[in-house]
């Protein structure tokens, strides 16, 4: 009876306890809530989440175009204006289609041999995962293309522009990316079975695209300039001769817009909203733009006692370029170095191209974009924290190998050898189509048609119908 | 003995299970973490993802204003500089107040009829969710009524054209509204007890409001310049002559904006932050704005021999217009297709307002956001994948049955419903409200007044006072 | 026998039970699901979602530094014009350096007597969630400093600007800014231990910086301009002559710019993406702006019988320094109100600086920063609706106590300290610092000098180059 009656409680007392396991399993499925479904919720959200953010960070990406709208007519005169407005205008236009036609399906297609993405043209077969990544891709397609169009500025026949920026944002800029950012293991300078990488030990790294974005726009655009000879008036017995941009606000104005547009750049690059450490992304990068713009004020300063305006705008340019591949891999006050030699790598490189090179870049871009690019991946090798030292130690977008400062090597060798194919693919690929361009159907305008300005001659307006000017020159 | 020490394990063992059971679930809310607790907050992050979303999504679209702004001053004459931005700014600033005092009510009130909303004046009773619905829906009203400004500038009576801004926002664009986007059973062209809904079997479709915002605002433009005439000296002997704008730089930088703003316009019509076929509509997107663009630049080309660059610009908008209504309902190559048709459209568009109509229209307006507004409308008729078919099959924001080009019908009919509807109210609505403001006050400004510029007779300021015009007529 | 069968069935109960529970376990371990670790996911995505925000936040809040350059460039005249872009850009990068240097840790560092930060100095020892706390800071750090460059512009010298800007920085933001968001118990405003706070019984209530950045702009300005005195030309016998701005439309683009930046400004300061208020915010700055911008517009159209364009513009910007401090606390009317008198003040206040205090501010930036700043913080005290009471009772970013139309009364006193001591801080401060500037460098430059116009003094540059100007003057 003693037994029976403790078995009864215990058996009361088990089933209260089956009848409590039995509820609450039933409740969290009225409520369609159960630890496997929270979990995928969660999963679904950390996606959306990212979806937000890299659509927002290519709007803001997108924006640039603007500021490099302003920045290349206000550093030119009035009298190229529609032109210039123009051709910037094309370039994300025909960025747009020939990304999505035939760019990010040589950039981002299967792999063949390394070199190059042989499928997904026109997305075929996409879904919202490649759509996201298509779209905050897309914008940096265009951004190269449209370094170019500075350079070339004032000079360059409108169709040829064209039939060039389609080249460029179709191939020069998706096969160097393919290299670099494909995630294939046979990419050249990042796939783990690549001979480059297995000969160094370790993969380029080039966060956000020093490399990949400006310093190929940079070279593409030395080699048309090249080609294509300075502006009439630019030399006078081989000696420079400064041609003042007709606007400077514009200039300003575009150089905060591309400021701002560098916080999608390098914060999106992040491509997942879940790491924090997309904050040690964002503050580098503004401490190397703010950098750069103070050390090209004063050399500017020093060298012509007075702080020259574009050339400080070029310097904080010149800064974010430079800390674009270095971002999420760097300590802060690296990154002060690393702007701080940007905006002087703006200055020297202006002075060389103009004194020594005696081409002619009427916004400074090869500077800006080329050698501060250049500049920006070879600093990964030099100020790279590494992975698993301590230094910032789960920031999960530094280079994997420490740079020369603390002590590794492997990583600053695989940053020289990026830069040199950089140079090499850029300027070359460019010069050949460029030239190719320009025997086929010519590259520069007429003379007379120079002189008269491109906005009367290729689109038949004045771009500021009311303004009597003073020609400057 | 035996019995009773092994019922006395048993007990341990339910004694220890029951206690496992209970510090679970203590552990559980002593760290505040349950099942059904989690739930509660992944829906909240739900909640608030989508919150974010689209406070940064309508702040974009605010931007647009800016856009506006710009394309409106940049392709006008310098005399009505300050008219013009000040009829923007007040746009949006009317914008605000109105739509927060009546124009939210009359679209998204309890409906009376299908015909018009009848609560929630000043936000009456408005929580969080509701002040950010708000907020969106807000900077799209504004942006319908500042598409009328462009069209009437340089001649209309600044008090005149805000009492007419006031009913813009507070009664023609709620209407409509409320006819496509309330949620209302009897909601006219969408609800499922409205009788043109239940005659054709289907609702209309407009997701991000081709029709709703853009073609209300260029139909109501349309109604606008009839009544007011066109500008002196736009029309010499019957025929158009061209009246160029001041500053083509600030017109493209205008446009750039919007398409900037655009991301938020279409993006943010997903009012909901955690479905992934947002990318798709921000493909769509900019492949449309692209091919807009370009189609719009062959064309003037093809048939001036210059690529023409405001031409140009507003192919670009037109593609963004279109593309608007179909934007999460088609595949890319229809994009496409979408956005040539729009840039075309904008060409004979502005053709047949300045030959045929011989109405004056100095920024494009009607043809960009009018006629391109009802293309995009009838275009998901054609393009649209329907739902359930394995086209883009579970693109959530696709109207509901397929277009043309997948065999469907009655998603084409109820859209050139939608469009007719939208015409003859557009156009009825504002031609009877600004005749009634002509006739009481008067719309035009006097010919004196018209030739010395607006800047000057309105507002007395010259907006460039340092700059010695020369005056294109 | 039948004890034991029946203890044997108990034993396979437990049995089953305990396996069922271990099942459970182990499923979730294996799928990585449980329910502390879904916990821990969604307070990583809380997190993550709140990163973002910010970041994007202050993105927005950076290019109200473009809005600021265009402001004060376009109502100045055009041979100033490389000299403002250049204060503004500098600013900024000054900030970005300054901010993280010393400005951060005298705001956040380790309190000292509630009086200033210790520690953190370069940003010291941080992790992700400083540095996405920094950046958010040290937008708002510079903004503070570029409101001065307005009202001095067109006559400091570009060194000693750069100097003070440095200073304001450094010292003069982030003190106060200490006082008020440091969160330390003897913060000297809002401290619980502070004397201040426990005589009044409450602390003081600036959410997002009527106060802290605005108002400390504003008097630090008004202190600048008593010192350097007027332009040439803009007294006459005492009386006050108009200085034109030469560009109309960089002056209306800024301020959208401008607006748009408040989004981030006063949305972000919620910082905390998880919050529904923000919505709150979001509209009540909306309401406001646009009640300054109407009432301002009024204003000025009944005392000069014109709308007048650039103290509309103006208005708005009153209409949001207002509802800075309040946008969290106060209910939609409120915010109405709140703006309309934000527009009335910027008139009388540019109508008190000119014709009482006679001083010189070409952009009228302390009325629009400190007056209206001023009333920002006592709208407080005069429209919070307080905690716990009923009215947006969930309002988390409300001020503690109701105002007095609530019948509150401690409010409104702290609010009245708050706004003195910044006033008597800023503005003592700022003389201080400025004077001895002005002693040991200079801070205005020649006579001569201001006439030729400080773009060539300065800078060696015209900003216009090709346009034949008329100086206003």
């Amino acid at each position: 009876m003693f037994n029976q009656s403790k078995e009864r409680k215990m058996g009361i007392i088990l089933s209260i306890l089956a009848l409590i396991f039995l509820s609450t399993i039933l409740t969290n499925t009225a409520s369609a809530a159960s630890i496997e479904g929270n979990a995928e919720s969660i999963a679904s959200l950390e996606t959306a989440l990212t979806f937000v953010w890299l659509i927002l960070a290519g709007a803001i990406v997108f924006l640039m175009h603007a500021g490099f709208s302003l920045v290349e007519t206000g550093l030119t005169r009035s009298k190229n204006t529609a032109n210039i407005l123009m051709k910037n205008f094309m370039t994300i236009s025909i960025g747009v289609l020939v990304y999505w036609a035939v760019g990010w399906a040589i950039m981002y297609g299967a792999d063949a041999a390394g070199l190059i993405g042989t499928s997904q043209f026109f997305l075929s077969g996409a879904d919202n995962s490649l759509w996201n990544s298509w779209w905050f891709q897309m914008v940096f397609a265009a951004t190269a293309a449209t370094i170019v169009s500075g350079a070339v500025a004032e000079r360059i026949e409108f169709k040829a522009y064209l039939i060039y920026a389609i080249l460029m944002v179709a191939f020069i800029y998706p096969v160097y990316g393919h290299w670099v950012w494909s995630g294939s293991d046979l990419a050249l300078l990042t796939g783990a079975e690549s001979f480059i990488v297995d000969a160094i030990g370790v993969g380029l790294h080039d966060f956000a695209g020093s490399g990949v974005v400006h310093a190929v726009g940079g070279y593409a655009a030395l080699a048309a300039v090249i080609i294509l000879g300075p502006r009439i008036g630019k030399f006078k017995d081989g000696e420079p001769v400064a041609i003042p941009g007709h606007n400077l606000a514009y200039a300003f104005l575009g150089t905060l817009i591309l400021a701002f547009g560098w916080i999608g750049f390098n914060g999106g690059s992040t491509l997942n909203a879940n790491d924090a450490y997309m904050n040690l992304v964002i503050v580098n990068t503004f401490i190397a733009a703010a950098a750069g713009a103070i050390s090209a004020m004063f050399i500017t300063w020093f060298k012509t006692g007075k702080p020259d305006p574009s050339l400080t705008a070029n310097g904080l340019l010149a800064g974010l370029v430079a800390i674009t591949a270095p971002c999420g891999s760097v300590e802060n006050w690296a990154a002060l170095i690393i702007g701080i030699v940007g905006g002087l790598i703006v200055y020297a490189g202006v002075m060389f191209n103009e004194n020594v090179l005696k081409v002619d870049d009427p916004v400074g871009a090869i500077a800006v974009h080329g050698y501060s690019g250049s500049w920006g991946l070879l600093s990964v090798g030099i100020f790279s924290v590494g992975i698993g030292n301590g230094i910032l130690s789960d920031a999960v977008y530094a280079a994997s190998e420490p740079g020369l400062i603390y002590g590794g090597i492997s990583q600053f060798l695989i940053q020289l050898v990026g830069v040199i194919v950089n140079i090499i693919w850029a300027f070359c690929a460019s010069f050949v189509i460029f030239k190719i361009i320009d025997v086929v159907i010519g590259t520069r305008v007429s003379e007379e048609d120079e002189i008269a300005g491109l906005d009367t001659v290729e689109h038949g307006i004045d771009a500021y119908p009311e303004h009597s000017t003073t020609e400057s020159e």
